[in-house]
């Protein structure tokens, strides 16, 4: 596992199961069993990634004895979010060139 | 390595070498040893970082036989960005209600 925050976080969401349960989350609390039931996998899989993002710090577990309900921490997704929006402009104006240039093949079409 | 795009992504970039060597070349095409020389580590230690970076689409290397710069390639980012967006409503909501829980304590504070 990685030792610096931003680098768990990252570890964390690089697998499509656990970016699921984040997703499933991000709709309210919910306990480890319901958490479990859309995926083909078992318990203790499901279990094993949960370990992952509450390491990460993505994921807390409440203390009640009987319903020990999972939600969603979503801080260190801010905080990989900044990291990523700097290179923000970059793919922007990547996409402008990509745009102005299909417009111009375009224009060359319809002028023929 | 995982086999989806954003998971291979993420995963690449859950590690500060390669976050820093992105950074660079944020800035401007480079050769590897360029890129190589602030860090304390082996040239075939960055090179291993940089086959990770280009097999997640993330850096790609020119093919001219003396200078083979290394560039950014910054879509994979932007699809790994639109990926955390869709969360940022809940940190936002969340970071809001911390400062009026904040602002309600000074005003306490002031108050006495």
């Amino acid at each position: 596992m990685p030792t610096d925050p931003l680098s768990a976080t990252f570890a964390a969401l690089a697998d499509p199961t656990r970016r699921a349960i984040l997703a499933r989350l991000s709709m309210g609390e919910t306990t480890v069993t319901e958490l479990a039931a859309p995926f083909e996998m078992s318990l203790p899989a499901v279990t094993k990634h949960l370990k992952v993002l509450q390491r990460a710090g993505l994921v807390s577990q409440g203390r009640q004895a009987q319903w020990r309900p999972c939600k969603l921490t979503p801080e260190p997704l801010r905080e990989a979010t900044d990291w990523l929006e700097q290179y923000r402009q970059q793919w922007e104006q990547r996409l402008d060139r990509l745009e102005s240039y299909l417009r111009e093949l375009q224009a060359r079409e319809s002028g023929q």
